[in-house]
């Protein structure tokens, strides 16, 4: 195995079985291939009272400006029954040039085509004058308490500056030139308590019925849409994710209701802004006649954009080059440790094909893994050498 | 002890700890009063498979006509904790003129001044002429299906045929003046169930929300008042009595949604045709947009009511004549045996004071169990030798 074969890289991570927390090797395996590429390396474990240690890896090569970052993870979610799968979900076994297994996209095979890509691209040009780094972490499926937002406060106290990011997660929904990921929505999750009074059905006028109460504000939350988009947003949504009373008597009005809301917000909000807003709704549609509480989640997931500029540009010409599509610029999705990231420079995520992600059977294809390495590959010459 | 004094009958009968399905001596020691009367006794036991027999009692002094029936019940509710009770809840202690236990107002204390009232009337008017009937069960705070409404066939069965009855529920709020009831309401309870699909909060439109569509029929249940009342009773009431979803992830949008509610109906209403009228708000709220079912619990409760007339008139009299105050006819409250009782004849229910059944410290005034007693003493005097 050649440390520049992003294949080999991919199949020997997968058959790590770094199911968070643990580190299963994987963090090892990379540290081992950087230091022999050249890079200083420094393990990194952070943790919190009564949770398990967490690893992290950080890598550096050079020590000039610019400073260009690969971020990834080498955790994985657990594969569930591993009697479902067409091979076993650590065996890293190609078949018809797909590669299977967990992580195989979520990001085992785009951690392997950055580590290969920077490794070709430093033996080729030893005196490239700037900085690569790695920050990899075993906590990104987690908590993500002990992983990348603490190993970036861990550079920037040492003295790190990036200039730019390149996050590897998964970002294209069918092909590889589909898509950039150059922000992501917030995210805000609110539970509501409505306070009735307890009664039985035939006298509704002793009790009051805190069913109807709830149902009445989460209409008025439903009714009006948040916002209508923005520049690089859709509009922000709201779902309710439960609603739970618990009461098995047909003949009994229960005393109390509750339920949990989840909003994915753009940029028009800050997540104080809009619980704000929240809080406005509930307030007029609740009037006199409906006691409640709303108790919001804390968050760290504030909506961001990376805007478009002669990095996004650099990326999206380098995967234009190398699969003939130009790749759309989105903020779709989930959060990711890019929520992080970005308060340290500016980041993008681009990576593998995220169909089969955290499913049975995940899957890349070899092809794609290939072609991922020399869309890295291309970015790191236009960005530190630019013609 | 004499048979005639309601309030010894009355603690004879709490202290029987006849918690339903248990007889506990409490029929069986109405029995022996009747017998010695001269009332001709049966005891009837009916049972379903798997669940305890129920111990029922008919008893009939005088084989000519008209035939006045009291019905009742003399099992309770169980006590809960006794020790929050001022006194042993099946001691039957009078304390300041008033007497505690469980079943004192619900409906013992009821029963023995029936018991009184009859066995005083026969006792002063040996040739009558007409009959008096009792129908006293066991099974009536229980599942109500080995009680009143399976001994009511079996009389019917052996040719026994009723011209009216009082049902001795505890019928008055307040004092006994109050209220006598002539009709109950019907109730319907409906379950319903909303399939959506599963998924991530971030992608919604890969998703369905059950949440949201149950909102959405609940709203519109609860729109538009179901009618107006009638002559002699309420508007129809829905109340949602449970809405249960149970999804722990507040980023997951979960897969369904399922909600219970109750209506307590009027006679506008049969239970088929307004279980027709929620199936067909329920379409129109729906649309193609919300994959539901609903599904009605199997009901014997159908809105009824003894329209005014002699009867009840004779009875509201009697009533004012001893107590001053000209009760109410109302069709309030919850449901009874009564609904069993209507299928064979004209019903109204009068007993005592409602305010304490269920609960710990249940009590009945003596003087009221003494007046209630005399009260039914009045109605069988102008029943049978009308002036
Ligand atoms: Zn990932
Ligand atoms: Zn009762």
């Amino acid at each position: 195995m050649t440390s520049a074969d992003p294949v080999a890289l991919a199949e020997a991570l997968i058959r790590c079985p770094s199911v968070t927390p643990d580190e299963a090797g994987a963090l090892a395996f990379c540290e081992k291939v950087l230091a022999e590429a050249g890079f200083a390396t420094e393990r990194v474990t952070f943790s919190t009272p009564g949770t398990p240690d967490v690893e992290n890896l950080y890598a550096r090569c050079g020590t000039g400006a610019p400073y260009l970052l690969f971020a990834g993870h080498t955790d994985v979610v657990p594969p569930g029954d591993a009697g479902r799968w067409r091979h076993d979900p650590f065996s890293g076994t190609i078949e018809d040039g797909v590669l299977y297994g967990r992580g195989a996209c979520d990001m085992k095979g785009g951690v392997a085509a950055m580590l290969a890509a920077a490794i070709r691209f430093v033996m080729a040009n030893p005196g490239f004058g700037g900085s690569i780094g790695f920050l990899l972490t075993g906590d990104e499926e987690g908590p993500a308490v002990n992983g990348t937002v603490k190993l970036l406060e861990w550079a920037k106290a040492r003295g790190e500056r990036f200039d730019h990011c390149i996050l590897g997660e998964p970002t294209n929904p069918k092909h590889l030139g589909d898509m950039i990921k150059i922000g992501r929505r917030g995210s805000l999750t609110g539970h509501l308590t409505v306070h009735g009074r307890q009664g039985h059905v035939a006298y509704p006028h002793l009790a009051d019925n805190p069913v109807h109460g709830m149902v009445r504000l989460i209409s008025a939350l439903l009714a009006e849409p948040l916002d209508a988009g923005t520049a690089h947003f859709a509009p922000s949504n709201l779902e309710m994710t439960t609603f739970d009373v618990g009461n098995p008597a047909s003949n009994v009005i229960p005393a109390e209701a509750r339920a949990t809301f989840n909003i994915r917000f753009n940029d028009t909000w800050l997540p104080a802004t809009l619980a704000a807003e929240i809080e406005r709704r509930l307030a007029a549609a609740a009037g006199n006649a409906v006691r409640y509480e709303v108790a919001f989640a804390p968050t760290n997931a504030t909506a961001f954009v990376t805007e478009p500029g002669d990095f996004v540009t650099l990326v999206q010409d380098a995967v234009e080059a190398h699969t003939g599509r130009r790749p759309a610029l989105s903020t779709t999705g989930g959060t990711s440790d890019a929520r992080f990231i970005k308060d340290h420079c500016p980041v993008i995520e681009y990576g593998l094909v995220g169909e089969t992600m955290h499913q049975v059977d995940e899957c890349a294809r070899v092809s794609d893994i290939e072609a991922l390495t020399a869309i890295y590959e291309t970015v790191l010459g236009r960005y530190f050498m630019p013609s």
